[in-house]
């Protein structure tokens, strides 16, 4: 199953074909949350590691806002290792030599899966600002979708940081039967006033960029690079801890002895935010951002149950690992530990984890020793209960 | 002294010349803190209360990064009430039946006081860019300026928030035989790497904007308004906590029922964001905005005492009273405390005050009935102690 083949592969904005890995193309239509449908879906996934007879070893990465499928494998753009690649591999926490690994770039991102940047079948022309909007449910059906087509009913563990552990949570309440273990890092049920606020400044700083032209950007040969640049250096803030941009950056100068008296980036964290904002244009698609953005600040788990997020895992028998950060201030250790009391009030069993860093929301991304051994003994543990 | 006669009056950018109060034009070389001299300098301020004759009644306030001169009045351009007006009046806790108040806009400002948007005088043109850099301090001694042509040569009370404060603590450690009493609240004496951080984003927003023209729209009649309002937009995140913006927007939807999936403002604090940022280039002046942030930015009061920064308040014998707020994240109560801590170790006398408070930074300019009553007895009891 880790050779499929890939009857229709939709370019991606920023990779070449060879480059995203594998990938299917859905001919059955999409229900999507906003009531339209989305056919064909292409889903572009990694896999790791290799799916035993059972089929019980599964372990579905979700991936945050800007990541992709490439978990433990170089970034085709950027060249750089996997962003979990001290996570993935051979001996690690998530060891592929036991686990099969399952990563699938998200519906509407720019990696190979269907999303803005992709052509419109009715038009044949790039979708933009029609592509429709996409909820982290919608992400989480198209990952259905794919295990589906991998002949995988059940997943040993579901994981993921952010907003893939805004998935994770989605996969717990929406597909309990086909989740045994979840395991929600660093996010919350909701997107709250604060989270929503920081997207909308990245939001109206791309769409600001008259090269973004109403997202027609592709038809016209230009790219909203300064305004998606100032989005990521804003988000990027909200990436760290003050503590951390403290020890790390302070006041120090940037190749400087003294501050220029000018508005060149004297400051050595002035100079790392510009490189943040440029690099990442190179990789990631505008309009994605903007609809990728849109889907967290729509995600409410709660407000699917009436208001009340313990009936969103009533009757789960799902055995859930919920890890915080201290120094998270994007997603605070207030937020996870909602989720746990709710999975509290369904009777489902949680464990909670609040790991002690200063390195903020970032961590999960992070070498934190403390995290890689929840989750080593945590999937262990599942995955000896059900003798896979 | 309150009828200072207006010899060269330089047009502000947004208000009408009737309009900012008083100004007075030196004509005596202001040479900065970059080795540049300004030259002439206007500082344009507003007065409430009557001086005392023995010129000891007079509390001296100071701005805020948006702020201006208009603490207890209208502001020409809004119409809104003065951005102190429940601090300072008759019988309020900086009490105009008592006190002579004066409030300058400071250096680099737009509301009357020499800045970019100004004429300059050697090429005819608005300064733009080549407006000399100014710091904290060259905006104190443009204030020193002021209190000489007005015959002041002691404050019985230095007082403000946030960059108000900066301002007060770079008055007590420049002109410490000048200030009675000082009282610096939600302040630092340094910019952090994530306020620098927060900045930058700012600036590179208004920078990404293309009618901003390298600084020079004035000549071009356009205006960097979108580049602007992004930028305020960000900066507003970080003047509120994040338990204000769940408590005052939650997830509540503006104006419908159902969200739209789209990107219109579907939620309330995207469409209190827009709105801060819409109103607030109608006020303010892009590349002002510029200028000041970066004054901010350089602020380190420790850096001219060789990162001593008890050394800045050596043999002080001016009276600190430090006021922060607790859910302050943009000034935390931690680097408020720096600087009551480098006052104890200078031997200077000093009382800090934390108020408990939801409303983080903002706090400062808001109904605080904790703030109110600190004030009116720290500048009463000092009023007292020189039988002002």
């Amino acid at each position: 199953m880790t050779e499929i083949a890939n009857p229709r592969f939709l370019r991606p904005v920023t990779a070449s074909d060879a480059d995203v890995g594998k990938a299917i193309t859905f001919d059955q239509p999409l229900l999507l949350d906003c009531g339209k449908t989305l056919s064909p879906v292409t889903v572009a996934y990694k896999t790791y590691g290799t799916l035993n007879a059972a089929r019980s070893n599964t372990v579905l990465i979700c991936h945050a806002l800007t990541m992709d499928q490439f978990v433990a494998s170089a970034h085709p753009v950027t060249g750089k290792p996997g962003w979990w690649d001290d996570m993935v591999g051979p001996g690690k926490p998530i060891d592929t030599d036991r686990f099969f690994i399952v990563c699938a770039n998200v519906l509407g991102g720019c990696m190979g899966t269907t999303g803005p940047a992709e052509t419109n079948p009715a038009t044949g022309k790039p979708f933009g600002l029609d592509f429709p909007l996409v909820t982290i449910r919608d992400m989480v059906r198209a990952q259905a979708m794919l295990l589906d087509a991998l002949g995988i009913e059940k997943v040993l563990c579901v994981i993921g940081g952010s907003m893939g552990g805004m998935q994770v949570l989605q996969w717990a309440a929406t597909f309990p039967q086909r989740v045994v273990s979840a395991v929600p890092i660093a996010c919350a049920a909701r997107h709250s006033a604060q989270n929503i606020a920081f997207h909308e400044v990245g939001r109206q700083a791309i769409m600001a960029d008259p090269d973004w032209k109403g997202g027609t950007y592709q038809l016209h040969g230009t790219q909203p690079s300064k305004g998606l640049a100032v989005a990521r250096m804003a988000a990027h803030i909200t990436y760290l801890s003050e503590i951390a941009l403290q020890q790390k950056f302070g006041r120090n100068l940037q190749a400087r002895e003294q501050i220029s008296f000018g508005f060149e980036p004297d400051f050595q964290v002035e100079s790392y935010l510009r490189y943040q904002g440029m690099t990442f244009v190179d990789r990631f698609d505008a309009n994605a951002y903007l609809y990728i953005t849109r889907a967290m600040d729509y995600f409410d788990l709660a407000a699917e149950h009436d208001g009340r997020l313990a009936d969103a895992f009533q009757g789960s028998t799902t055995r859930f690992c919920i890890i915080s950060f201290t120094s998270d201030w994007l997603f605070p250790t207030s937020e996870n530990k909602l989720v746990a009391h709710a999975l509290n009030a369904s009777t489902a069993t949680v464990s909670f984890v609040e790991i002690k860093t200063d390195r903020g929301h970032d961590a999960f991304l992070l070498d934190e020793p403390e995290m890689y051994a929840t989750v080593r003994g945590f999937v262990n543990s599942v995955a000896a209960s059900i003798g896979a």
